[in-house]
């Protein structure tokens, strides 16, 4: 494992989506591993973490999700603009040697099945909570997060760093037709707490 | 009516919650409005759009939701910083003039109930598609938008026009503690469709 990343407490893994990230999502089932992205992952809970997910019933990621009862979600970033389009515009139904033509790196993190893809900011694995009306009316999943990482050079003590670290690792957040914007520039507010 | 608030066609109304931005939820019912903020809104379909918003049952807002069937969200910009953190961290419930406190301008658009922030840069009105079973386990409601709306000075033609606008027009992506960001330099795919 790449020795930046470290555990983020449960209950502070909301923060890794709260800025409304585009995510990658990953799957696997009997060997078969898909990654997409996503513009439509949402925070749910705090404690324990829950998240949404869109997922159409015309992707491969659909059948592995539903038959694994996992996914993961993770934060790509402007090094990583380029493959975040590709799985996001390609699918593994058409082309099933997306993840290899799109130079997709896999890894996994001892204790959990899911792969991750290797150069994120932050990764979420989530197990499905069955809500099949969700699924099949809305194609919404909603899963439990149960182990949450991030880079140290992105999110640390529970916090991004996006002002402090490289712009390669700010976050994408996509529009349409291919447009993306990175984030972001600081904007603090006067709490008078600190 | 503000004259540089247009309508946005809903088949494009996504494209306003696409980049994952914070939103100020407002609603009303029998004379009482409200409006809270909250980061965890998000985009479920297309056509007809639909969207998911979470409601704590702590707040005001959840019971002018559930009674009137109706809420809007809007995306507030930079120029808001301080109230969009007003509104999101006082509760009516305990502060019964926080919109005024707040310095909350609504105002409203012909042929719809719901009550609108002034100043935001897109407005989507949304009907509540009932969903008991969500509503009561995970605080998750549905809404199916009725109406959207963007400032022309930042959103035009179907598309954010951020790197061009002025700074004080970009969204806020709420982090925690008073921290957010906002976007957002632009990150353009080679597609090959242009």
């Amino acid at each position: 494992m790449d020795n930046h990343i470290r555990p983020v407490e449960l209950e502070k893994a909301y923060r890794l989506l709260n800025h409304g990230p585009t995510v990658l999502v990953s799957s696997s089932h009997e060997g078969t591993h898909n990654v997409m992205a996503a513009a439509w992952a949402c925070a749910l809970d705090f404690s324990p973490p829950k998240v949404t997910l869109v997922i159409d019933k015309m992707t491969k990621t659909r059948g592995l999700v539903e038959k694994s009862g996992y996914f993961a979600l993770q934060v790509p970033n402007l090094d990583q603009l380029q493959m975040t389009f590709d799985v996001g515009t390609q699918s593994k139904v058409f082309t099933p040697d997306k993840l290899d033509k799109a130079n997709v790196d896999l890894f996994r993190i001892d204790g959990h099945d899911s792969p991750l893809v290797a150069g994120c900011s932050a990764w979420l694995i989530c197990k499905v909570i069955p809500e099949p009306h969700n699924q099949q009316t809305y194609d919404l999943f909603i899963g439990e997060v149960v182990g949450a990482w991030a880079d140290t050079r992105v999110f640390k003590d529970g916090h991004w760093e996006f002002e402090k670290a490289d712009p390669k690792w700010r976050s994408l957040h996509y529009v349409a037709g291919g447009h993306f914007y990175t984030i972001g520039e600081p904007a603090v507010v006067e709490t008078g707490d600190e």
